[in-house]
């Protein structure tokens, strides 16, 4: 049996209870696992009075971050409190301090990843984060590990439940967005304040996470061009539908050679048959092309605190894995765990480039000539109609029309947009969603 | 940059070059992400002459493996030839000499996997496996790392792909068992003597690869009950759709707490729109069950040259960081990274267990009266229907009949079963699939 290793943890809410459950739980098959002891030394909360879910064992709990830095004890620290001062302090002195780390917090990694793993790399500690993207699922340490032989070529991930549980109540209850938005709140899968979900901010923090590790350098997050699905109706939902699709928020990655990465989220056409569309509720899936190993996908549920906890627990054990490989527990840290800062940045291209499928949605005045118009302006810059569906309801109300066009360049369809949207009989910009037909 | 890893390559067929191809290639990739160059120093193959879809090295080209084994600038064997007496001679010879060995051989894992993971620890060094279940996907990595935090509670996997496209040839062109197996040849995705594959053995070696990485312990392959996909037909499907669901043939594992683990390869009905109802083609899927991350789901190709060759590849980085984990080179090896050899053996529990919802499907002379008898019989033996398909042809010639059960004991619907086929009117042994529902 291999000496114990020591974990500090900071944060005690719904992740850090249950990586305390775990480590407790299963700590003989953790321990079987990995060939010795794992066990948590010091716990750091905020509000030593706060009623939670699980029970915090108070004879672990310090004052003050420095008593678990301090700690010869202590090889890792796991920060789980969220936010991004406070975390990025600990983080920081953590690293200074020479120990590991383990995170959750997408934000962090998402804004200041560069500067916390050049500062890990400076003291020849590891930082490990699977859990910032798609909660329990491997996705992250798959794409370090298990494709590292190949360049990734492209990246359509369903990265935010909060999303995906809104657009499948919208199918399968047929509820407009607002009574999606509702029952995703009252089921715990969206915050009071939702906007950092469904404005698609989240989904671009996992995105610039995803393209860092993946296509080497580091990303940053505020190039990526982000739509949220505010303006998704059920009437899209069902239109989607009759063209053999179905509406996910996507985060997409796809290298253009030298020119650099094109990187957006945004809502996107899937075909109905495909592995993205089978995608229900709240979970997450990535389906990631690599040069060589083609596609694969991974998927389950990509948050709440146990998948969270199982991840970061998961991180715990390849450290510990790493301290063993060296008898003396301190060990060279291999430029795989990290973002590769001495390659150049990734060039992020803005927004979809195209050339590709769009899915149009109008509001028009419903009267005959209008379709005529639309059509017209389509057919004179150059945009092909694949299928249309109108739905007429009565004589001179607002109606809705739908269309699927055939491969587009992006200066053709803005141009017929911006026409589009300037006829008289037209009352909302129109609705764009590009469709990925060969997913 | 740290000193250069040599590769000894045995094989150089459909895998074998592949993997010289990505190391060549992509070589600037891998050394970055390792942090070393990586290098086959060596490479033995059967025949010489022999013509080949990707040039031989000849200036690599080796007489016999001991010239591998004996080269200093060697540290990782990969064995590529397949077939168990010779590949299993070359990795022990390796194993003693030392050298981490990587294999994609399945049914040596499956045959021999304890003794070689014996002498593996004996002599510290590592041997990876990554290719031998779902080609390119990385599940076992997955099960091993990301997931290792978690007791695994079930896996529902389709692992074979010759299996896997012949069904979704019968679903989607309509084709005969016979006529997609043809195709399956055709398009080289089925080999000359498909008994392997059809017969579900290839489908059983990996379930018992999978097993044992998941549960601990060693698992032998010949406790795994299997059964093909040769009595599917074209009615099965249509039946299985209008039912909602879809036949996939599956490697199925499921813990039952301390009585031991149920494990078995048959053709199973899964619901139309779950994710592995989605799997097409000559796709591999798995879906894993933690206890505490919950379903978490790898998909990808699960053969050809490329795909198997990345997970090979994959495997070597991970070794080559081990190696570089230590200054000198030598590193001790985690128990991780193996079966857990002082784990007690699973045990395994003879095919299915139920109770299960169950389809069956009877061959009977359709004339008025005989669907009353089955379903008398299912009823006197306690075994409930949820729905009925008869086909009705011609009075007094052979025709199907189809029903889905409610949920059922073994013991129930055995009984029922054996009378069923002891009817006059019944021409075949009753077609018996399970009904995964909740997946």
């Amino acid at each position: 049996m291999r000496p114990e290793i020591g974990i500090g943890l900071v944060g005690f809410g719904t992740v850090g209870s249950g990586v305390y459950r775990i480590l407790t739980r299963n700590a003989s098959l953790i321990r079987r696992r990995v060939g010795g002891a794992v066990k948590v030394k010091g716990i750091l909360v905020k509000d030593h009075s706060k009623r939670r879910t699980h029970a915090l064992p108070r004879q672990l709990v310090v004052k003050h971050y420095a008593e678990l830095l301090k700690n010869p004890e202590i090889q890792i620290i796991v920060e789980l409190v969220g936010g991004v001062v406070f975390a990025k302090k600990i983080i920081i002195e953590a690293l200074r301090a020479k120990k590991h780390v383990v995170t959750a917090n997408k934000a962090l990694i998402a804004l200041h990843g560069k500067e916390i793993f050049q500062l890990a790399e400076k003291n020849n500690v590891d930082i490990f984060f699977e859990a910032a993207v798609g909660g329990g699922i491997p996705i992250l340490r798959s794409i370090r590990e298990g494709l590292a032989a190949n360049h990734i070529r492209s990246i359509h991930a369903i990265v935010n439940g909060t999303c995906n549980f809104i657009l499948t109540a919208m199918e399968e209850a047929n509820l407009s967005f607002e009574a999606a938005l509702q029952q995703a709140k009252a089921m715990g899968f969206a915050e009071a304040d939702p906007r950092f979900d469904i404005e698609g901010t989240d989904a671009a923090h996992k995105l610039a996470i995803l393209v860092g590790l993946s296509q080497g350098g580091y990303v940053n997050f505020k190039k990526i061009h982000h739509v949220g699905i505010k303006a998704i109706s059920v009437y899209d939902i069902q239109m989607a539908k009759r063209f053999g699709y179905k509406i996910k928020l996507l985060a997409v990655a796809k290298s253009q050679g030298g020119k650099g990465i094109e990187a957006w989220v945004g809502p996107t056409l899937v075909p109905q048959g495909s592995m993205l569309a089978a995608v229900h509720g709240s979970n997450n899936a990535a389906l990631v092309e690599g040069d060589y190993v083609g596609r694969t996908l991974f998927y389950g549920q990509g948050a709440g605190s146990y998948p969270t906890a199982s991840a970061v627990v998961g991180d715990i054990m390849e450290v510990v894995r790493n301290l063993y490989a060296d008898d003396d527990l301190s060990y060279t840290v291999p430029p795989l765990g990290h973002f590769d800062l001495h390659h150049q940045e990734a060039n992020i291209l803005p927004g979809l480039l195209g050339p590709s499928h769009y899915y149009l949605r109008f509001q028009v005045v419903d009267k005959p000539g209008v379709l005529g118009k639309i059509t017209g302006i389509l057919g004179r810059c150059g945009v092909g109609i694949q299928a249309v569906h109108q739905d007429l309801k009565q004589i001179g109300k607002k109606s809705p029309v739908a269309l699927l066009t055939h491969v587009a360049s992006q200066d053709k369809l803005k141009k017929a947009v911006l026409a589009i949207d300037r006829l008289a009989v037209v009352f909302e910009p129109t609705l764009v969603m590009p469709v990925e037909p060969n997913l």
